[in-house]
């Protein structure tokens, strides 16, 4: 039985259903968590603010979104494929922490995950929508977790690949022998990072024990980058 | 008299009068360059492909783009803060690579650069929006990078900060004596760089000798950021 | 009372009075791990040898290597402080790893922690020996990651600074005025990170729960750099 | 011809038969500075201060630093290659440092160029001694760097990788259809970096127009690491 140092906190985990969504809530109530999990996809600019009202106190957020996997060549992008994105991926960021961050800042206390990508750190070909897009969540976190530092409250992210997770890299595609060969070469740990491992490290996070990292973007993505 | 290395290259800059727009257009004519300059703020979907459309051959774009000074709590910041910014900084840029980028792959044979930001790869108070939207634009052109490397065109960004120029280092706060204070503390250079020299980093980007650099984001801030 | 998720492992940490190596002990064997603490500094080429067949079966080395605080203007910087440096913070490490890399690739399964700083990620004044010895310690240990991956042995580093530890922030600096308004000014945290707080991230990363992070340089400065 | 931007400087080049050093004589000198050419290895503790009083005044100096191509397994480091290896690279850096930088801090003027690794920015498999030395390098440069600021003493650091050179590609790897298929996979720019590309680079960085760079790390090598 994992250790239950997370008992009693109450984390509200977005987009539930989707991307480390489910694993997440596994691994939290596993240690002892209180699990606030939404599964909606926050596209309705009101809905943060009503989901926040409705949890009442979320001591952790744990920003898990996602959109369907995307390639696209640069050129062929549409105005339509820009916007959903952004507006999955990026819109809600601002109105979940809108609505979460006056109770953290008065108790002092609270934090903030970004479930992000390194896609945002190191270029990949057909991916330019869903890398700027994860680009803009990683300095979003990194420069509010500059601001909050002084009021207790940590707001950090992690930016993943080759986690296996069925939103981006589900079994028809790890079965596929180009891929499998695809992670010896370009993947150091050459394996995917196991879900549970992915969602260990955010259960790390979000214990009192780290509470000295603030504004930083932990690249989880078995040695494909580094820094 | 500077080497007139750029002649005959026909250069696009964006949002000609604000941010870097002025002193790029100056230094790139004093390379020999032909400036195709424009002056709008690229907000409406179909200017992009309008401007491109007009401007005939591109041999290089410069996506210069900038809102005015924005310091807002993140708590504060509102919906249409966000969406303004974004429409400004982020949203030109998929419409004017997708206008750009068919002209210069049937040449095999083109350049992109991105005046950016530094406040991506560093947090900040109170600039969570605009840290964003620049975040954005840092991973845009770092993936579309890898992906134009293939054919010829190269990719690139600057990641500024502390760089002499009138939308975001106005006289008066250039003035102020606690700014001053803060360039010497904060700041390696000790002093904010030069309009000309981030120019001239540019000129030299724009020039065949730098075909060697692909997806790549040079921190340009006096040291503020290095990597 | 802590998990017991270290039960049974064997972790060698050297020179164990310095540094972090007080507060490492402590913690680790409240997690349940057998340490094997070792007080000398390394200098003598044999020594790591001889450590690592005294201690037979190394589950985890932490290279915890210090040197007393040094603040030397780049001029003056004699060759014996050079020497002395990279003998004790640089020479130890392929020493230990040849020591001890045979018996985990054999048993496919160890890891390697090493306890660097981040001074060797941004610059600073007067450190040029330091931030070099330790610029040579993170890049060994994030290339020997990427070698080790595929036995199953994971090679990290941590990048602090700004961690409270006797060494490098005695009680004397730390009751400086002038460094608390710096700490206040320079460091998002706003304090020093807690000498715990480093060493329960170090118990996670030698959980097998992290078995995920190969080659990775983990800052851990309050925020004083985040990449 | 090239623009005489280097006209009247004195430019330093340490083992210049190696390495980049033929192309940077060559291509400095095409911008009119005065090259001197040093050949030695800098192996004995009191060349580089020898070097540097018989060069008279050094406006610029290029540590230009190498050793034949390394590949050994990480437990086969021998004590030999490792002392070896950072006689080489890494121990002439201060002493050049210590010899150069009286001259430059009394002129309120001066440059200093690394040619380092980008194998300390990303691991690689059985090169640890070597990217240990160059990681030592880079630190070195970009601590230095913000010492030196506020004497307008630039110092900065290539991080090259994948740059044609007959030390680290000579025409018999180059001609090797594995590295060609190495080529195209991991290197986005899908060809090995020119060397005039390189010294060109470097060109730019010694003239007056890149004051404004300081501590600075370039990645330069074709976008296989681009921070």
């Amino acid at each position: 039985m994992a250790e239950q140092r997370l008992q009693g906190r109450r984390i509200l985990v977005t987009q539930s259903d989707d991307f480390m969504g489910p694993v997440l809530c596994e691994v939290l109530a596993e240690h002892g968590a209180t699990l606030l999990a939404d599964r909606q996809a926050l596209l309705d600019p009101a809905q943060p603010a009503a989901l926040v009202a409705a949890a009442g106190r979320v001591d952790i957020l744990i920003a898990n979104l996602a959109v369907p996997r995307l390639r696209t060549p640069a050129p062929d992008v549409s105005e339509r494929e820009w916007r959903d994105t952004f507006a999955a991926l990026v819109d809600p960021l601002p109105r979940l922490c809108r609505a979460v961050l006056p109770q953290m800042i008065e108790r002092q206390s609270g934090k903030i995950i970004v479930m992000g990508s390194a896609s945002a750190l190191r270029g990949m070909s057909e991916a330019t929508t869903y890398s700027a897009a994860r680009g803009a969540q990683l300095a979003y976190a990194q420069t509010l977790g500059v601001e909050m530092a002084p009021h207790r409250v940590q707001v950090n992210a992690i930016a993943q690949n080759f986690v296996d997770n069925p939103t981006y890299f589900p079994p028809a595609l790890q079965a596929d022998p180009r891929f499998q060969e695809r992670l010896r070469r370009e993947v150091p740990l050459g394996r995917l990072v196991g879900a549970r491992e992915d969602a260990e490290f955010v259960a790390y996070l979000c214990s009192e024990a780290a509470n000295c990292f603030v504004g930083q973007v932990f690249p989880l993505c078995g040695g494909w980058v580094t820094r």
